[in-house]
């Protein structure tokens, strides 16, 4: 996976579980792209103490979706999907019977996958 | 919900963030139906420990989904997805192309939500 859109995800799913403090830092380094110096200017730490921090809660949030998959979960249902959004259309374009056999499967998974 | 469903679904996403200890006393009382007596004595704790155990893990669990949202979430997609299923089934009934546009905006939606 794209690292970026990896990272969102994984603060998207996991994010409350870091403390206020660390979400303030990892929002204003990853979300806002302000420099490790600027923060460390605008919240009184080294830059060291921001770099520190930040890697600190990739690794805690890395660490909750190696146990819990979620996102990986979601992303095979995001997935599955587009996929079926293809099968409608290519069902308008052809009328093909198949295309509908393909979209119930798909939503079956989807519903099995939660 | 369902409160049965509701607590299976709290541990089949959260169950891994408790401690091997918990869930094991969770899993012998909530998914093997033992009684607080057979797994206190058969863990060498007393019954209100047991008890306890399980209530703080129910509490844990509920803490997150709290935090986090996934199991809702989740459950919106897979409403979703049962919803379009009869869509796909009115379709084949009646040939109605409203069907497949909400199939469409449905999937859209599923999408979205992950």
């Amino acid at each position: 996976m794209n690292p970026l859109l990896e990272r969102a995800l994984l603060y998207d799913f996991y994010g409350e579980l870091l403390t206020a403090h660390q979400k303030g830092v990892y929002e204003d380094f990853v979300l806002n792209n302000y420099s490790l110096g600027e923060i460390a200017e605008d919240r009184g730490i080294s830059r060291q103490g921001v770099y520190d921090l930040v890697k600190r809660c990739e690794r805690t949030l890395k660490g909750y979706e190696e146990k819990l998959h979620l996102v990986e979960r979601f992303i095979e249902t995001k997935n599955e999907a587009q996929r079926l959004k293809k099968c409608v259309e290519h069902f308008r374009d052809t009328g093909d019977a198949g295309d509908l056999e393909q979209l119930e499967q798909g939503l079956n998974r989807i519903v099995e996958n939660l």
